[in-house]
C-alpha cells in the first residue's frame, strides 16, 4: 500500500542503514506493547495452523471504533493489506499519520462508526502487537525470527475468529478488505460461512498469480541479500536489514500504481533541478519518490514480517484449497457478496475478480460486482474515489436495512486525499 | 534480456556471494582482452560526451560476420540491448552459450551473413572489451568505477560512428536493434542521417517512461545497497556486489515477460516438489527461475556497467533532445524505417512505437510499421517468432534489392528455441 503523497526529499536508501531511529525503536515497542487493545490466547488454547503446527500462546492486537449494539448485529471486521495494521481509522502510533482508511471509515463516512461497531486487528504474522516473527518465542526468550511457522491467509482468518469469539460476536454484519485484506474476506466467507452476513472483497484475487509471486520473491531476496538480515536473527543481533527491506518496498510500490498514474504523477519530471546531473542522484521525481517510500517504510515495519506475509499471499490459492474448484469454497453460502475491482489495477486485475464472481454464480450466491473506473492502479482502493465510496456505502446501507439496522443517513463525503 | 530456458536448479542467490568463480574471472579478462576484435582510439582523438566531458583514450570491442563488399554497401550494424554484447551470432566467450540473436543473424538467416557484412560492437560503458567503468582509468591505473563519466545512448552511438569510420564504411545499409538497441538505432537515424540507409528499431521507445525509470532505479538501489559494492570500488577491493546485482536482474526479468507468458510458462506450479514446503525455499517454479537468472547473470556482467547502462536508458529522451518535438529528430531524413513492436510487450508497448511512427510521418519519412502478435512480452524480440523473422527478412530483402544488393534467397527458418 502506498503513501499517495509524493516525496519531496531525496534521501538515498543507503542512509537508512544507521542505528535504530526513534521511529524504529517505537515500532519495536509496538510489537510487544501495542497502543491498541490486545487479546492473549494461552498455550492451552493454541491455533492449529495450515502447516499443522500448533501456535500458542498467541496474541491479537486490535482497534475498535463505534459501539456494539445490544443484539451484537452491527459489527464490521476490516481486514488490512500487506503492510497495513489495526489503525484503520485513527492515527498510527509510530508515524503519527492518519488511519489508513480514514476516508472510508469513521463517523458519517461510508463505513459509519456512528452506526457500526468496526473492528480491525493486526494480522497474525504482523508487527504491531499480534504474534509474529518479531514477537518473543516463549521457548527461547528471543524473537521467533525464522522459527516462526510459515502461516497462511487462512491462519490469519482463524486467528481473527478467536478475536470475534472473544468479543462475543456470533455473526459479523460484514467483513471488508482490499488486496490481501480481500483474500482474508474470501477465506472468512469460505471457512466460516455462518459467521459472515455480508462480504466485500476489494481489488483482490482467488489465488496469487505467477507475476505476483515473482514480485514478492524479488522483495524477499532483497531482504535476505542484506547481510544485516543475519539469516533472520537481526533483532537478537541488534541490527536490521534496512537497505534490503527498502529495496523490496520500492519494487512493490511500482506494482501499486498504474503505468498511467506514474506517467501523470511523475512522468519524466526532474526533482529539484532543471537539468540532468549526469550522476546517480535521484534526478527524476519518480526516483526520489521511490527512495522516500523505501526509507520511510523500514521504520514502521519488520523485515521478517514482510517475508512471512508475502509468503502467505503467495501460498493463497482458494481454488487449490477446495479441491481444484473455486466454486466449492462457497457451496451453501448465505453470505451476500459485493466484489469490487478497479480498471487500472494490474496487480489484481478485474479478471481475477470476475473469477470470484463466476464461482459465486456457480453456487447461486447473492453477489453484486462493480468495476470502478480509475487511473490510480491497485492503490485506488486506498484513495479518494467517489464511485468506490458510493458503491460501498450503497451496499452497506441496503444490507443494513434488510437486516433491521436502518438504511442510515446519506453520508456527506468530504473530498480530501487519503493518507497513510 | 532473458534466458528463455527455465532453470531447473534452485540456487538461492545468497550462494553467489562467494569468491570469484571461474566465469567471473573469465569476464574480468574479457574487459581488458576481449575474445573479439578491438579498436583503440588514442587520447588525441577523444570522444566528446553529452555531459561535455572528453573521454580518451577509449576502445570499442566488436565482432563482424560475413564479408564487406567492394562498394562497402552491404554493412549492417546490430545494436545490442542492456545486457547484450558483440557476440550476436557466435558463442559467448564466458558462458559458452550461442550468440544472443543466432536465430535471426547468420548464414541463410533473415539477416544473412552470406550476403551482408554484419558488425556488432560492445557498447561504450559495457564490460566485454569496450571502455566502461570496469576498464582501467589511465590516470589512476585503477578501474574507473564511479569516475567513469555518465554516458548517454547518443554517446554509445557516437562511439560506434568511430568504429564505422575505422572500418572505412561511409553508409551503413542498415542499423538494427531491439530494446536499448532500438534506442541506438533511433539515435543513429537522428544524429547521423546520411550514414544510415535503413533503420529497424524494434520493441523500443522514443523516451524512457516513468515506470521504466522506476524499475531501473530499483535495480540500481539493489546494487548500491550491497555493502560489497563498496561505493563502486569493488574491483579494487577484490569483492563484488553479487547479491545486489542478482536482485536487480530478478526484478528486471519480470518486466521482460508478459503476465500471460509467466502464467503459461510457470503458473503456480511447484518446483521439484508436490506440496508447499512452508518455508522460504523456492517452492514455485517462477521463484526458482528468477533465482537462477539472478545468480547466473552476476558471472557474466559487471555491476557498475549495469548502473551506467540503465542510467543511459533512463536519460534517453529523443523528444527533449530535439527541442520538445520528436519529429524534429528526423527532419530531412532519407532513411527508410521499419518499426516493429509486440502486442504483449508492456515494457515498450506498441503505443511507444506508434509515437515514433507519428513523428516520422510528420516529416514524410519512408516508414513501415508492424505490430507482431505475441504472448511472449518484451523478450519476444529475442525469441523464435516466425512473423517477426518474416518481417525483418522481407524488409531487408526489399531494401537490398532497391539498392542493387539483390533480393536474396528465401531463407529457410529452422524452428528452434533462441538461446542466451
Amino acid at each position: 500500500m502506498a503513501d499517495p503523497a509524493a516525496s519531496t526529499t531525496a534521501d538515498t536508501i543507503t542512509d537508512t542503514a544507521v542505528d535504530l531511529t526513534r521511529e524504529a525503536a517505537a515500532r519495536l515497542v509496538e510489537v510487544h506493547r501495542p497502543s491498541s487493545e490486545i487479546v492473549h490466547f494461552p498455550e492451552t488454547a493454541p491455533l492449529r495452523l495450515d502447516c499443522q503446527q500448533l501456535l500458542g500462546p498467541f496474541s491479537i492486537a486490535y482497534k475498535t471504533y463505534g459501539a456494539l449494539n445490544a443484539q451484537k448485529s452491527n459489527a464490521i471486521l476490516i481486514c488490512h493489506a500487506l503492510t497495513g495494521d489495526q489503525y484503520v481509522a485513527s492515527a498510527h502510533p509510530v508515524t503519527g499519520k492518519a488511519g489508513w482508511w480514514e476516508t472510508l471509515v469513521g463517523p458519517g463516512k461510508p463505513i459509519d462508526t456512528n452506526r457500526f461497531f468496526v473492528i480491525c486487528s493486526n494480522i497474525l504474522g504482523g508487527c504491531m502487537g499480534s504474534t509474529g516473527p518479531a514477537s518473543t518465542n516463549p521457548k527461547t526468550g528471543k524473537a521467533y525470527a525464522l522459527d516462526f511457522p510459515v502461516i497462511t491467509i487462512g491462519d490469519m482468518v482463524d486467528a481473527q475468529v478467536r478475536l470475534i469469539d472473544h468479543l462475543g460476536i456470533d455473526q459479523l454484519f460484514s467483513v471488508i478488505g482490499g488486496s490481501m485484506g480481500g483474500m482474508q474476506v474470501l477465506e472468512w466467507a469460505a471457512r466460516h460461512k455462518d459467521r459472515v452476513a455480508t462480504a466485500v472483497p476489494i481489488a483482490t484475487a482467488p489465488w496469487h498469480s505467477a507475476q505476483n509471486i515473482a514480485f514478492h520473491e524479488v522483495g524477499r531476496q532483497a531482504v535476505m541479500a542484506d547481510p544485516e538480515w543475519r539469516e533472520g536473527s537481526y533483532l537478537d543481533k541488534g541490527t536490521r536489514p534496512a537497505r534490503g527491506l527498502a529495496v523490496a518496498r520500492m519494487a512493490a510500490h511500482i506494482t501499486y500504481l498504474s503505468e498511467k498514474a506514474l506517467e501523470e504523477k511523475f512522468g519524466r519530471n526532474l526533482q529539484n533541478r532543471t537539468a540532468r546531473s549526469f550522476s546517480f542522484d535521484a534526478d527524476f521525481k519518480i526516483e526520489s519518490y521511490l527512495r522516500h517510500q523505501g526509507s520511510t517504510f523500514v521504520d514502521r515495519f519488520d523485515a521478517n514480517s514482510y517475508l512471512y506475509i508475502t509468503r502467505a499471499m503467495d501460498y493463497f490459492d482458494l481454488e487449490a484449497e477446495n479441491g481444484g474448484r473455486l466454486a466449492r469454497a462457497f457451496v451453501g453460502t448465505k453470505t451476500q457478496f459485493c466484489i469490487v475491482s478497479f480498471t487500472s489495477d494490474w496487480l489484481y486485475p478485474t479478471r481475477d475478480s470476475k473469477d470470484i464472481v463466476k464461482a459465486l454464480n456457480a453456487v447461486a450466491a447473492n453477489v453484486s460486482f462493480v468495476e470502478i473506473e480509475s487511473s490510480k492502479g491497485h492503490d485506488a482502493f486506498l484513495l479518494e474515489e467517489q464511485e468506490f465510496f458510493s458503491t460501498i456505502q450503497g451496499f452497506i446501507n441496503a444490507a443494513a436495512q434488510k437486516r433491521g439496522l436502518g438504511g442510515g443517513p446519506r453520508a456527506e463525503l468530504r473530498p480530501r486525499e487519503a493518507q497513510r
